[in-house]
């Protein structure tokens, strides 16, 4: 099982992080397009476009399973990617909606995303599908806070304030809206692959209340799912437990010496400086990265 | 005379401005690479593609002259993007360098800059070569800062006062470095073409003995200077008084409308949204932007 993870640089890595964590039997391809980052910013056209030609880069490698881990891709491009690749694709927004939905006791989710993802509406869709109100905000400093390695810096927790702010205490939510007072919204969904990096800043500042939901977790935990892990349904799951059910075709054999691997084999590709990728992904996935390839990916 | 502009986004605006205003007998086709923006965050080999890319695109249009208008893309592929035209080019980096010379009494000055272009030490070589030393920090959070609109926002303001303190406050300065005690800097050369908009909170914050030199409102003087503009020699120039000198060949000749003209033609081109350049673009070049045209240059 070769699994492709996506992302338009190394938020992805934390969706990476957590897939190694619950699927090691499987082996890994992360492909970071950062010489065309940020996504964030840009629109459906252009943000189409480069996910499905590094999506396309990936299936030629021989991948398995496409895991979108970028929100914006996945927000703006989904259809788009699914229809091109002949092999399943899993994105982030529907996992984190859906763990979302069942935290909120008030039906009611603050969601903080890049402005191309909150311009998408595609939280705000999944949770209305669920019943769950939302309000979503853009929060276009914290992608750059978190890269220029700020995480507990008095800046980055007065602007989180300031975005909190908005999106706890701005205008009544929107979504499956319905005309009685709006409870306020206990869950803080992080739509964006950079914000686990901010989780001990967020959980600090956040009203006392609220539980917050990370996209990049709720996905590698829906992969694992997916991939019928039994590592995936039990808090107290280790790698070792990974030895019965496997309900994908392409799933490893348990007699594979890779499915009893406890560290998965991890290969990357950056369309950017190979040097900045790992100095910058060290930090997202918390170990030293060391096999990064550059891809030019327009020729 | 038709002058190309070229930038990743919408920085180079503040060129465009103070060219326009200084020689407005010229038509003007700006060009923003949105799609592929930032480049101050990525590599030689990266950005030296995407401008070569970009100026050629230019170049195609029929322009007489390319202002480089992006200090990351100056700094890293300068000479490339000559070699690769056949038309005269013009940069931010000397002209911005010259003039922050000039400006110095203590020989000695702080340049603030991009992640790349400060990698790069353009401006320090470029500072050094007239007898300058200088201190260059890279200063990754003012761009986003700027493009959320927070130009005199109290977050904007600390972080500022952060980077100035590194800047003028760190170790003792490098590039044309003597073993004399260093005289503190008393210029601060802004090197990238957003930051103009941070200029009235820089100068209440950066310390008293301290001159402001701005790249953009430089290097449009150094067009002006080079198409032997009268404009460009007085502060009290106004554009009626062009109508004499007019040493560069290509310069239209007083005769001809568009050089009695005291709007200049400006046609915008950008690569991602045409709408966000619009949005973005008219808070850098101060009035409403109307004609701007999708283009896709990979194709």
């Amino acid at each position: 099982m070769v699994v492709g993870v996506f992302d338009s640089g190394v938020g992805g890595l934390t969706v990476l992080k957590e897939l190694a964590r619950l699927v090691p039997q499987a082996n890994y391809l992360y492909f970071g397009d950062t010489a065309r980052l940020p996504y964030g910013s840009k629109s459906v056209e252009t943000v189409a476009k480069y996910t499905i030609s590094s999506a396309r880069f990936l299936q030629q490698r021989g991948i398995d399973l496409l895991v979108v881990a970028c929100n914006t891709a996945t927000a703006l491009a989904f259809g788009q990617i699914k229809a091109a690749l002949p092999v399943p694709v899993i994105g982030v927004i529907e996992p984190g909606a859906g763990r979302a939905a069942s935290a909120s006791r008030s039906k009611s989710v603050a969601v903080i995303a890049t402005e191309a993802t909150v311009a998408s509406h595609a939280y705000q869709r999944a949770l209305a599908e669920r019943g769950i109100r939302s309000r979503e905000i853009a929060c276009p400093l914290l992608v750059p806070l978190v890269e220029e390695g700020w995480l507990d810096h008095a800046v980055t927790e007065q602007v989180a304030k300031i975005y909190l702010a908005q999106v706890f205490n701005g205008a009544a939510p929107g979504g499956a809206a319905t005309s009685s007072p709006s409870a306020p919204a206990d869950v803080l969904l992080l739509g964006c692959t950079h914000y686990p990096l901010l989780r001990p800043l967020l959980e600090r500042i956040a009203p006392p209340r609220v539980t917050i939901v990370d996209s990049a977790e709720s996905t590698a935990q829906a992969v694992a799912d997916y991939l019928g892990n039994p590592a995936s349904s039990a808090v107290a799951a280790s790698a070792s437990a990974a030895s019965t059910s496997v309900a994908n075709p392409h799933f490893q054999s348990p007699d594979d010496p890779i499915a009893q691997s406890p560290n998965p084999t991890i290969h990357f590709f950056a369309t950017d400086s190979v040097e900045k990728f790992r100095r910058l992904g060290e930090r997202f996935i918390g170990h030293p990265i060391h096999n990064v390839e550059h891809v030019d990916i327009e020729i």
